[in-house]
């Protein structure tokens, strides 16, 4: 029998430690919605003493003594207490605890300070396509990563496994390499196929209204259950979903783009984040570690589900065309339903990771996988990364990187030292195609699907995602809740089966 | 001789709670811009848990063995260190460690969270006009603020100046009685004498266009000399600053009233606050708590210097009235400077403390005087603080008290446990006005400061603060800074004379 008194002790704490981690996030938020020009050197200190803050609190005596109490030693690391939570709670918090333990204090603060400084070269580097600006900067952060690694990886673990497995818990190189492995020559094939065809979209890059861009992508956030009380849609530079409390998860979006899809498809992504917040910041878990997201793969798989599979389908816009038309006559009037949605669902190889379609943006994240990899394993060094990455790019999209900030420099994780997130954003793909899969099911299939969400709309599915995942927040691992929800491990196929489908039924 | 190693632990203890300090104003100004409408409760619980990390550091073991290290003992407690930094610093630290000591880190938490509770009852009684819905709340903060006296005052201090002292070092309300007692018949005295001439305003409540009254009062504040690379401006329901890190010190403002004067009187306001933090936040003490203006009523000697002293000064707008003219000519085309100059000096007894004029404002503030340290001596009760107020208003202003959210439900600070904070507003006009004096003198008297205020503007004016004022920061108390700079002690006289001698040109 768990000693209650003893596990709400534990309750409490982590509790602390997420309040802690809250307050990072208003930190952050702040810094890039609010800060002053000069605030970003000190912002880094403020953060650095926080990340420390909760890194003592994760690994303190009284963590341990607590933990003990409660049954966990070196042979046996869970399965202790009767809930769900409990078993959660106690593994997760015992696991965190035998990591962190063996990261030094000092390095949080030594870590925070050198990505700080990382980040700003890496910006100025982009801006002035100086790759050997930003090279030093980039050398230190593979090197403290490198230096993490080796202090967090388990016996047999290798460096970048053990980086992965911080986002997305359970997985492995082995994997990537199996699944990458496949999937890769199908999506060569597909682009292929599929982006020869030429098909019209100049329309979506002509002059949109930014307060009707944001009346509708509100409206849309609205139907998908996204709730105003407990958060916001605000502007920044780059869009983002921060949860800066249990009842305070907000989105970001911008509007520089002269583009229709870009600023809609990001803001509902981020909804997308934020609905997985939000729900998962409920009932006994809400307020503890185990209130969000299991793990990165999982909640880049809400996001883009919302994003590419309802966004980018037919469907959506059987219901949506005529209210965006109406917002947009100036630009929409003579452009039927069909030629919107072939249009938004275009084909073709481009630089920019974050502009790629569903096709090919797999495709720039196995590259970005197979060279940090290298970076973390010591086979690649940085002054070798941008000819290796034009490289690998012009093998697999055939085309040649002229500009660095179109090539290596593009992306700021790195720079953020998230080596090993990449992957993370693929697996997101391949999770919302198994979990449509299993929906399109549980709804009696695509016709009564299809049914419900004219009916009904969003909310259905929202409803759906809330009750199978959201609400489950960091009860189950990635592995056991992608198994609970649709009875089968992780298949990269539901992903190309789901992609070929589509793309078939609107090229022909 | 000082051991330095021990002093520069000091410092860098000093240096952390500062950090901590930063940190609480990034969750309280992004609790006001941005905060979701459900995020004030577990805001406040964010905040309780920096405040009591702010109290342990204050006070820990290890606080009190460096300062012992350096000297300090309860029979010798300040003057240890060469330098007048190492003088203030050691002097402080020990002042605040033996203070906060007394408060058990328990009452830390509660009061935040009752304050937080407090707070958010008050806005629904103001808008509802409901004071029995915030007098059990307001009874709570009362006893709180007496259970902290009770824990802080020293040997026969009273509570109410057990208060005081933490928001202006040294102040009593001994002297504030003899002060306010000169000084409040003199200004009944002014309102009668200047408040019954009939001049025109009406032209300053039209509709102003928002963005250029803006872009108008940025253009002062950069003449001012507010640095737009450590500071912003921003948009809020109150106007207030914020220093939430020594390079990123905020500003913000409001639109709300259909009123010339009152944004752009309240923004220049907030830049003298801010100004004095930016000057306050240099050299040596940049990043400790001496790096900040040194008591509430000096800061607000800048804030009113910039907003009275030179906004609604003739001088002023010989320079700025042709810009103003230019900017607004739908509304001012037709008005001349020296009927501008005498609307915006108006003496009228009014029920609003923050739209009150230069003569009644101190009325105001006496007023509050001697309400809350009834309530904090405990011979005044809650329930009849609405009676009393209106009885003492109708005496003070004679003006009849019909609405209660013009009367005693009017002003936040009782709901935010402000108790000692008012008066600190009335001696900020009184110290503006001493300075005031000697800058003339110190410029070579009133032609020759004129000058250079038409020839040079600003800036020298903001120069002459920084350096007797912004740049000393907290190391000498508000007593000693006064004499350093006038050669006196703070004397209620030379407000008097300065709002005597202007009123008596503008009216002649």
């Amino acid at each position: 029998m768990l000693n209650k008194e003893i596990f709400n002790k534990l309750v409490d704490k982590d509790k602390e430690i997420v309040i802690y981690k809250h307050i990072s996030a208003v930190l952050e938020f702040d810094l890039e919605t609010a800060g002053s020009k000069s605030s970003g050197e000190e912002r880094a200190i403020q953060l650095a003493l926080i990340a420390q803050k909760v890194h003592s609190l994760e690994t303190d005596k009284n963590m341990l003594s607590i933990l003990k109490e409660l049954g966990v030693s070196e042979s046996k690391k869970e399965g202790f207490g009767e809930s769900d939570f409990e078993k959660a709670l106690i593994k997760n918090r015992y696991k965190v605890y035998l990591r962190n333990s063996k990261i030094p204090n000092e390095f949080i603060g030594r870590k925070e300070k050198a990505l700080s400084l990382a980040y700003d070269k890496w910006v100025q580097a982009r801006q002035t396509e100086n790759f050997p600006l930003f090279a030093p900067l980039l050398k230190k952060v593979v090197a403290l990563e490198r230096e993490e690694a080796n202090f967090i990886k388990e016996e047999g673990q290798g460096l970048y496994d053990a980086l992965l497995d911080s986002y997305e818990e359970g997985m492995t190189s082995a994997k990537l390499d199996k699944m990458f492995g496949e999937l890769e020559p199908k999506l060569v094939e597909m682009v292929k196929k599929y982006s020869t065809k030429s098909i019209k979209d100049d329309f979506l890059y002509k002059n949109y209204d930014k307060k009707k861009q944001e009346k509708f992508a509100l409206g849309i956030l609205k139907d998908m259950g996204f709730d105003m009380d407990r958060g916001t849609l605000s502007l920044a530079i780059h869009p983002f979903t921060s949860t800066l409390g249990s009842d305070d998860i907000r989105i970001t979006t911008r509007y520089s783009d002269p583009s229709l899809i870009d600023p809609l498809s990001s803001t509902i992504h981020e909804g997308g984040h934020a609905l997985y917040e939000m729900g998962a910041s409920s009932g006994e878990i809400k307020g503890t570690s185990l209130g969000e997201g299991v793990s990165m793969g999982f909640h880049e798989s809400q996001s883009r589900f919302y994003e590419n599979i309802l966004l980018r389908s037919p469907m959506f816009w059987n219901k949506y065309y005529e209210r965006l038309q109406e917002t947009f006559p100036e630009n929409l009037a003579n452009i039927s339903k069909k030629e919107f949605v072939e249009a938004i669902n275009i084909v073709k190889p481009s630089f920019i990771r974050t502009n790629a379609d569903e096709v090919t943006y797999n495709l720039h994240i196995i590259l970005r996988y197979i060279l940090e990899k290298k970076l973390i394993e010591g086979t690649l060094s940085v002054d070798d990364l941008p000819d290796e990455w034009n490289k690998l790019f012009y093998k697999m999209f055939n085309l040649k990187v002229d500009r660095i900030a179109e090539g290596c420099l593009q992306d700021v994780h790195w720079s953020s030292g998230l080596f090993g997130y990449f992957p993370t954003y693929a697996l997101g793909n391949l999770y919302s195609a198994q979990i449509y899969n299993q929906m399109i099911e549980d709804f009696g299939g695509i016709v009564l699907f299809e049914k419900s969400f004219e009916e009904k709309g969003l909310l259905p599915i929202s409803e759906y995602l809330n009750k199978n995942i959201h609400s489950k927040g960091g009860l189950y691992t990635p592995e056991i809740l992608i198994k609970r929800i649709t009875k089968k491990a992780l298949d990269g196929n539901y992903f190309t089966e789901y992609l070929n489908k589509k793309l078939f039924t609107l090229t022909n």
